[in-house]
């Protein structure tokens, strides 16, 4: 099996190397990953510039390919021009810190998986919960463990792997749920800069539902939560509202 | 009517001058922008630093506010800290391309309207066909047109409304079309940097799908195309078989 490793904290984070660590158990491992951390980059590619990309070596983890540009641009420069092999699957992680609920739109480590399903290619997101300290290493495990039910990989879309915080007795078990479409609880704190200007800088990030079965609740609940994630995001219900308008 | 606008081409790109003009018409609006080009943003937002904002005036058209930081970071920082009135209408754009099939993931366009749906605030993303000149003057109008029998604003979501190039004859009518879930027919030119460097451009961009009735066909045909997008990624199909799984 051939699978390509990328993530959006960057080549050098201890995330990818947990991860990589997992995932030659399983197959042929290529690393392609922001040569930056890219946080918050969603789905973003770069469309004006060119990409550098050039081979590296993490002291300890892995030779891989490091890319000037963002995690999705990474998955699609590894499809087109690094990977000489067909790629079987794609995953991307292990993130320091969850993606579930809207948090996925923000989210280069979905965002990276999501393209790899453009292509037809199945794909995992995983994500370790940061609350507290973070053992990237125990998540890495448990992620591994989940995806290994997945294989050989047929699914289409994007399944997305959350890892809750691991205190005694968790992971409680896994759930699979829905993505939850509730909000954050968030603000921006106002500064002055030393220049003078005003500045914001956004905080807070507790999700505002409660009780619905979704993967912010589980996760938070301490299961390791496994949603599936689709790329067609035509809203059904809406749509028949539009039908209805007398447009011209 | 209180409208918020942003976009993705930046506060001084001539879209959004456009776009000012047709919804003066309507309503106050306050526009929030950000301070460079931000094509290909996709929904990524800034974390790890403060944005800074400044009023600017864009001459013939607007006095607003300039952000350093993506179209979903303008949006979020508008309802937050910079509009004192309750928003009823969020408008994004109109962009210098079309942002119809999976280009809707790369949008910084659609990305500042999404945002806008997650604070359950009615949102339209508005662009035009890039082919050939690109009158965003006219562009604007049929834009506005179209808005127009969304009001007052009460859907969900976002409404994506792409503009087709106009060419004598276009825009033939309005169809009310799902987004295409194919891909793109593209690929990367290689190249060495001045550093020696291996760099490789992103080019093309054609869309696969031929006759689906999907945005990218009925543009391409000279539609004016309205499609409704939602935030709830999860794929219900693809659940039921994570359902199927013995996961302990």
């Amino acid at each position: 099996m051939n699978i390509l490793l990328t993530n959006d904290d960057g080549i050098f984070a201890p995330g990818i190397a947990a991860a990589y660590k997992e995932l030659v158990k399983l197959g042929d491992v290529t690393v392609v990953a922001p040569s930056d951390a890219m946080s918050g980059a969603g789905h973003s590619i770069t469309v004006f510039e060119p990409l550098e990309c050039e081979e590296v070596e993490v002291p300890g983890a892995f030779t891989g390919y490091s890319v000037s540009g963002s995690p999705a641009d990474c998955v699609k420069l590894a499809i087109m021009e690094i990977c000489d092999k067909k790629i079987d699957l794609v995953v991307s992680g292990i993130n320091n810190g969850a993606n579930v609920g809207i948090n996925v739109y923000y989210s280069g480590t979905v965002g990276a998986a999501m393209e790899a399903a453009f292509y037809k290619i199945p794909a995992v997101a995983l994500s370790a919960c940061r609350k507290g300290d973070v053992d990237l290493t125990s998540a890495a495990k448990h992620a591994g463990s989940v995806l290994k039910k997945l294989l050989p990989p047929k699914h289409s879309g994007v399944v997305n792997i959350n890892i809750p915080q691991l205190t005694p007795g968790n992971p409680k078990g896994v759930k699979v749920v829905p993505q939850s479409t509730f909000g954050f609880n968030e603000h921006y704190v106002k500064e002055k800069s030393h220049t003078g200007k005003t500045q914001y800088q956004l905080t807070g990030g507790n999700y505002l539902d409660k009780d619905s079965p979704a993967d912010t609740i589980a996760l938070s609940e301490g299961f390791v939560t496994v949603t599936a994630l689709g790329f067609d995001m035509t809203d059904y219900k809406n749509m028949e509202n539009l039908h209805q308008i007398k447009w011209d």
